[in-house]
């Protein structure tokens, strides 16, 4: 397959009362409907299957198009596909959206049957674990028990690591991008203001927007330009943006945007609003928050003391929202407990989202660590 | 003087119309009143006056209390009193509030006189320069000529290097700390975020919001967070925050906030919704985000050929806001002007706010300059 391979959303749903699945803040939730994505094909004996784990706005879409006109593959199709990193030639590859998304997986948008009506805030709190049980679901349902691989980069790098820990004999080997085994004081800082500009905005309605049919559009725009801030960093915006000003020649000496930096921000905030939901902002960001190995089993060493997987690490230099020393903390453990771990710390500029750019790296990176596998 | 002494603001009133201030916008404001305070005495030559410029949110109020049952004294007291960094028992020290802020000095919450309410968003876009001008216009009201040191951490950083540049001639010691020649793309963006949560907020009104008597309390009090976030360091969360719950035993699986970091940014928020107003932010900010001496005169080097002053250059190590890279720019562009300069880069792990916090270190350092000088 390539980029402009037609590819489908399917949906698998399970859970149906009265088999709710137990959630880790000891809800129950169902029936759960998982939208995913298959890309090349499993093999007879169906050990080639790769999972990825989306991140934050992420959704099942990785790679092709899903109809002829549309603008843009998915958003790692280009690290998926014939010939790439995930090559699709040799690889069944595996992506569904996460629980408490709005991309087709069960969330905050979701009908609660109890109601008939949308979710909303009534939704329970979710956990990187309970996406990563929802996960396991749809891979029995696929009929796959084990997997070749497990990767992603950012949140997706938590279920990557919550995967190994939780199903060990169902990972071979794990992909760790980006990523950190607990959210930081900072990130969770972040994360906290965020969620305060959205649940601020009176169009909110304590999270009962669907019913008006709108959005907090103005504090979910806030919420994401703050994302976008620590996605980038501070040599990726000297680059970018620099102090260039935005369709001026000299300072407008008023509150219109005089920086490129701010067109930018306030452009990719109104895109947000146009495709993501509100109250799973306040949900996944709730998840990254409450992901910490070290409190959820006394120690990293502990969490990871019964994996099986390998584990290849990756790090970006310039990444200040996890950054390399929150890769190395997690090759430590695996190391202390004499597990089988490649780490790299690529050299980039990009921040953050270097998950999304650095394609060439990565591409030899994984491609390379794929083969041993 | 000391913590416990009584100090009292004053205020001086000038550019009565028709002589008003020319704004470097382009537009005349008067008249003017400036709020500040003086600490020690100015001796008969009067040699001995240092001026203080406060940051974004600061004041006119250094050292000392308004009343003996004033809870806190001022904002940098641990600086300046007699036997401290900047000694009063030596010195003549002398704060006033910024052009644009809402502690005494003409701003926005201010009454145009040409329509007898607050200026609001009508009050002209003002600049570093004009702040700086409008101190020089107090000094010559003060009777005083020419100053022993103009000191100043983060946006008071900024009027330092601006009063060395204008008035070359009434400055003979400069000291930056925790600044920057220009505001980077990353501070502007968060500027540019806090200054979209205020006029996203319904109660901002149009700018506004004293007509009713409100403030856009919510927005202003994003602001401050996302402020506070760049005023630490990912190093000081750990350690003040760390992952620590508040009044939790474990996660509430709610909305509530679950991290002391959540609660005490809010807290943080709402305290300052209570002293600050919000247009002023949205002027300083401004300001801020206009500071960018290399445009203004070419180059760095260009910006600092005709200044006169020796300089005192402080930055910490851990301040992302400001990072030392950007204090060594200062640093190389007087060195390659032949200017006498002294740079201290101080380990802490404080962040930004490590010019309000490492008083040990900083006395020590300002104690021996000020003796030299």
């Amino acid at each position: 397959m390539d980029s402009n391979s037609i590819v489908q959303t399917r949906t698998f749903t399970f859970a149906e009362p009265p088999d709710e699945l137990q959630l880790e803040c000891d809800a129950k939730l169902g029936p759960i409907t998982v939208a995913y994505e298959t890309y090349g094909k499993l093999n007879d004996k169906k050990d080639n299957a790769i999972l990825i784990c989306h991140a934050l706005s992420g959704d099942a879409h990785v790679a092709g198009r899903h109809s002829p006109d549309d603008k843009k593959p998915g958003w790692w199709d280009n690290m998926v596909g014939d010939g790439k990193g995930f090559d699709t030639s040799k690889y069944y590859v595996i992506c569904s959206n996460i629980l408490g998304s709005c991309y087709g997986t069960t969330g905050p948008t979701s009908i609660d049957p109890k109601t008939n009506k949308s979710y909303g805030v009534l939704f329970p709190i979710i956990t990187v674990a309970d996406m990563v049980n929802v996960q396991a679901k749809l891979l029995d349902n696929l009929g796959i028990e084990k997997l070749l691989c497990v990767a992603g980069g950012s949140l997706g790098g938590m279920q990557v690591m919550e995967w190994a820990i939780s199903y060990p004999d169902r990972v071979c080997s794990s992909m760790v991008i980006a990523s950190t085994a607990r959210q930081s004081p900072q990130a969770i800082a972040f994360d906290a203001v965020g969620r305060n500009a959205i649940t601020s905005d009176t169009e909110w309605n304590s999270g009962d927007y669907h019913l008006k049919n709108k959005q907090p559009a103005k504090g979910l725009s806030i919420a994401r330009m703050i994302g976008h801030i620590t996605y980038l960093s501070d040599e990726s915006m000297h680059e970018k943006f620099g102090r260039r000003l935005q369709e001026k020649v000299e300072y407008g000496y008023d509150f219109t945007h005089d920086f490129q930096i701010e067109s930018y921000l306030a452009y990719k905030g109104s895109q947000f609003v146009q495709r993501f939901d509100a109250n799973s902002y306040l949900y996944i960001t709730k998840a990254l928050d409450y992901f910490d190995l070290v409190q959820k089993h006394g120690s990293l060493k502990n969490a990871f003391a019964n994996v099986k997987a390998k584990f290849l690490i990756i790090s970006f230099s310039s990444d200040w929202l996890y950054p390399p020393y929150q890769s190395k903390e997690i090759v430590r453990a695996l190391l202390d407990n004499g597990k089988q771990i490649t780490y790299c710390e690529i050299q980039s500029s990009y921040g953050h989202d270097a998950f999304l750019l650095e394609v060439d790296e990565m591409t030899k990176i994984i491609t390379n660590y794929l083969k041993k596998v």
